[in-house]
């Protein structure tokens, strides 16, 4: 499975290309960090970075688009422009039909470190190590896209298998729900 | 001046179409509230916004499109999908070379009310009495898109003057401090 993975900003967007093998064997084919200038406006920025993922979109036709989800409690005054271009970067995957999904940094640190509250140089020593990297992916949004990739590889399948165990679940009640119904009607005739 | 206002939502999304006249005068030409259903994923709701949004620039050919500027503070929990609604319409006008300007709910409200905490049922009076409409537009997204482009149209030319005059001060104080440069660069000399 070839996961892209953002790390959402307008100032700089990282964004990693990593494909998972057996087991818990992860490789990194590509990052990169996005950056547009803070004196541009806000609409030529989204445009900036939409067209820099369609590209990456295009050229290494990953299986799914991993990003993390923005809250509006952190960093406040960022945190708008953070989710518009996370929100321009789901667009580009959703024009190409390629599933796009979310994980909290909390996620992130937990998987790639086993603590959610681990800090940033713990997370790109770990990014570092599982990779097998020469040296520390940088600057932090680079490591940061590799993270949330390499944490889609590792839970994206059992969260795939929940969502589809929770549909046949929904269909089982559904019918359940209809079969009673009809029973209803039954006795009542 | 045509002005698309935008009342940025993923629930719903209010777009309106209003042409200024001579003064004070304003037409609304079209207003519309895109819905999308909140079981779709977050990527095709930006995707079914984002398409109508283009559809609408190609039919109207806005001259300038003004979206609501989003704060974090307001509303937590849809702060983000509103963001990210009205990040994938500015990009949509960016990519038609349509300029996008942003206000504050209170400048809107400054605007059309002339008090910047007016409420939702005075807004959407005021819309009503200044676009001359026989009947209230509704729901409140509609009425919001409609104030929008109003207070656009009226704050808009200004704002550029503005904005202008602020670049030629700027320009000036950078050809002064060339003329400083150089002259201290002679007295060296």
């Amino acid at each position: 499975m070839r996961v892209m993975g953002v790390d959402p900003g307008l100032t700089r967007c990282g964004i990693a290309l990593v494909e998972s093998g057996r087991g818990r064997t992860v490789t990194a084919l590509d990052v990169d960090v996005v950056r547009t200038p803070s004196d541009m406006e806000l609409a030529e920025r989204l445009l900036a970075i939409y067209t820099s993922a369609c590209h990456w979109l295009d050229v290494h036709q990953p299986d799914v688009v991993a990003i993390e989800r923005v809250f509006a409690q952190n960093q406040v005054s960022t945190a708008m422009g953070t989710a518009q271009a996370g929100g321009v970067i789901a667009l580009a995957a959703s024009q190409r039909d390629i599933p796009v999904r979310f994980h909290t940094p909390s996620e992130v640190k937990a998987a790639v470190t086993g603590s959610g509250r681990a800090d940033k140089s713990q997370v790109t020593a770990m990014v570092t190590r599982i990779l097998g990297m020469q040296t520390k992916p940088r600057p932090a949004d680079a490591a940061d896209a590799l993270a949330l990739a390499i944490c889609h590889c590792w839970r994206g399948p059992m969260m795939e298998r929940m969502a589809a165990a929770q549909k046949q679940a929904d269909a089982a009640a559904a019918r359940h729900r209809a079969r009673v119904a009809q029973a209803r009607e039954g006795s009542r005739a």
